[in-house]
């Protein structure tokens, strides 16, 4: 089935578009695409006329083309019959917005039925039904959420794909929002009757160029499809990574009566994705983290370099002890070692410092350049520690309360890193006033967190990159 | 030893001014005492002058009056001066900011034992040193790092004793001021040569009339004190919440050389406070959740009256069904229960919605109120809910992405909430646009938070509280 003209359509067409309503799903994705999207869009209205300026035709037929993609938002019982004009008209894909499928059991189990039957013998690629679909910027958005009441991530590398809309636009946008993570396409599935998770798996792993990395909110897999699942992710160039809704039973009551799926025996499940090199984060909160690293990697100006090798070697940097203590206290929850600095190596940082915070750093890892640092000391540190070839990663915990620190301390550091690349992940507290900071670093690529956990679970998520890839391979030894 | 004078003085001094050095911290202190706080500031300085038009004194005992508090800011070699000027002149507590004390050994150590003499032979209330000192709204403010640096946190109702003076003023100054979360005085204690953690703890428990919540960050007890602590915890009428840095064997390296004190196992230590009526979060995330809901039962405006009970009964209510997923699977984790609601109640809730969403909605805990509710839907679910006795609490998963929910939802809910008392917790994505409900929502003092683990952990933190009242109170048979 080809997936291209779902996610990449140069022109799309929507039925369901309320003339009353203007909060009507139909009509928000007219406006919305029309206004805000590249691709050329139709509004079917069976009287016509115009909505907002905007030309609507009566019947598909009467369109001046045929658009690539589809969307529905009408209801169940009018659903199939535009399915069954994608078949006559020729029109290769479409989303199917509403409910009243699968989900609903009895009669919209067997209207899914139908539904699957029409659309796999005429090869109509259909997305949903009860979905959000597409967001694939800067062409196609079917979101029928108003967009001024969502947040939409910036373009990058990862295609993101969710077994609930809301998560998909709640957890997902707004943090990559906040967090500057960039998709390719992100995908509401659905009841994902036709287009699931292993086509999709297949597309972006082996069609789509824009994507690197594969990101699935899951609540369990399509029954029958976790084999194909599993051997496209261990085949597949692309960092596939999977994080599951429904882990307890509690979660999975509540799975069972929202898409109707099922989570299975979570740790035997996990155990086995990590065999096909899939990474599995612990958290949400650790699946962004992932994709923030993940997606630095995959972009063209990188500051770390194309071989980014970690195996969990790390060296805390800090201008406080305290912060240095909790960054500690997390690098073995996540198999991480703190390297040993030598004697010479710790007696040559202590001379570059500035001399009222050499006399009263710390140098072992964490090392703790105290309140009396200067922007050369913190330069210096990590040029020093970017030599060292037994350090793989710096975490650099960045505070900017000590009164030396400049406005320019951000560009110094990318300057090194750029120089060395080194992987230098930072902490730098979540304030307004630091943007001109946070920012400074971002615009070099170089990934900024806004907590010490996060910053650690990084390089974690580096750690489980390096081990897939030397997997991949055939490095078996290693893991 | 009395502590009021430290944490209320009428009137301070400042040693240790440059004129040369614009950001020395005795100059800082001095400045932002003078510009931002309430106390009666005097700069000491050899020279006598002024600085940006605060008259300078020649010597302490120049100064107009006896001043409450004296704020040493010099180097170690002359900080024992200033502190037999105390002694002296019947100054009855001081704030030592510098280094060079037990925290570097050898002739370090010498000095804090001298300093212990005098202090305790002449009651002197020391704070320090190596320490940030107070910050004691709307009075005093010893944090010698530039106001425009860091945030601020709120006025309230929580103690906040740490440490470490970074993470005072980074993990929790930001995180504080971040969620609105109040403190009545915030401490950094640095070595605690002579104040420390238990007298603190009896100071606000038994002497500052507005503090109801005292929260501790600490690397390890100070040595032979933790019996002192226990005892004190267990007598207080206040919520004591301790939160350890340095849980791990690697932690515990980096803790010894950051303030030279040791955390002991941590498992061992974690069961005896617990038994002690502690509060004992397992993360700075959970801290700050535990101390965002007890901060809102101190109010005087709490919307949850008088006497919150909650044993972890819940349900859940959520406008997409992914949302109460992830809000599901995390219940167990933290103990709490999803409460089961009966057939009539199932289908009161049903009668109660707007037509499309009625048809579409579950009712099954968590309630999913789908992406067709309007405003009066949420508001008659919660006003419907509230008045079930076996619920003990509600946790609201508030998305404003339906188009149907209007900038009044959180007025609505917040009526409601201020006539039922019922505990409702409410998460909120934290987007800018979105600051009109969620200020809404916290302008009745009900607590937003802007992610679904923590809601949950505010519901935890509320089961912990009435575990530890019932026990105080005797009523033993439940822990």
């Amino acid at each position: 089935m080809d997936l291209q003209k779902l996610f990449k359509p140069k022109s799309m067409a929507v039925v369901g578009i309320s003339k009353k309503n203007p909060l009507s799903p139909g009509r928000i994705v007219l406006l919305k695409n029309e206004f805000e999207m590249d691709v050329k869009v139709y509004g079917i209205y069976p009287n016509g006329g115009d909505l907002e300026g905007i030309h609507l035709y009566e019947r598909l037929d009467k369109l001046p083309e045929i658009p690539d993609l589809l969307v529905i938002a009408v209801g169940p019982d009018d659903t199939l019959g535009y399915v069954q004009d994608c078949v006559d008209l020729n029109i290769p894909s479409c989303v199917i917005v509403g409910g009243g499928f699968a989900e609903i059991g009895g009669k919209g189990k067997k209207r899914q039925q139908q539904l699957e039957k029409i659309a796999f013998d005429n090869d109509i690629a259909v997305l949903g039904p009860n979905c959000l679909g597409v967001y694939a910027p800067p062409l196609v958005d079917t979101i029928f959420l108003p967009t001024e009441r969502i947040t939409r991530p910036p373009k990058g590398s990862v295609a993101l794909i969710s077994q609930s809309g809301g998560v998909l636009v709640d957890q997902f946008f707004n943090k990559f929002f906040e967090r500057h993570i960039g998709v390719s396409t992100a995908v509401s599935i659905g009841n994902r009757a036709v287009v699931d998770e292993v086509m999709l798996l297949e597309y972006f792993s082996k069609v789509d160029p824009e994507t690197s990395n594969i990101a699935f909110y899951l609540e369990g897999f399509k029954e029958g499809r976790a084999r194909n699942f599993l051997k496209l992710a261990k085949e597949s160039d692309d960092t596939v990574i999977v994080f599951f809704g429904g882990k307890t039973r509690e979660g999975k009551v509540a799975t069972q009566s929202h898409t109707a799926s099922l989570a299975g025996d979570y740790k035997i499940l996990s155990a086995a994705l990590r065999q096909y090199q899939i990474v599995l984060p612990n958290s949400e909160r650790e699946l962004l983290t992932s994709l923030k690293v993940y997606d630095v990697l995959s972009h063209r100006k990188n500051p770390f370099g194309k071989n980014v090798i970690t195996y969990g070697n790390v060296v805390i940097v800090s201008v406080s002890g305290g912060h240095g203590v909790i960054a500690s206290d997390m690098l073995k929850k996540y198999g991480l070692n703190a390297v040993r600095l030598e004697r010479h190596e710790k007696k040559d940082l202590k001379e570059l410092l500035n001399p009222s915070a050499r006399e009263i750093a710390s140098f072992n890892n964490p090392i703790d350049l105290t309140g009396s640092v200067i922007d050369t000391d913190i330069e210096d540190v990590i040029k020093y520690l970017s030599d060292i070839e037994r350090i793989e990663c710096i975490i650099m915990l960045l505070l900017p309360y000590p009164p030396n620190i400049s406005f320019q301390i951000g560009r110094r550091i990318a300057n090194v890193v750029s120089t060395k690349n080194k992987p230098v992940v930072c902490f730098v507290p979540y304030v307004a006033k630091y943007s001109l900071i946070i920012e400074s670093l971002e615009l070099a690529h170089i990934p900024v967190f806004h907590s010490i956990k996060e910053a650690v679970q990084a390089v974690s998520a580096l750690k489980h990159r390096t081990r897939n890839e030397n997997v991949k391979k055939g490095n078996l030894f290693w893991v």
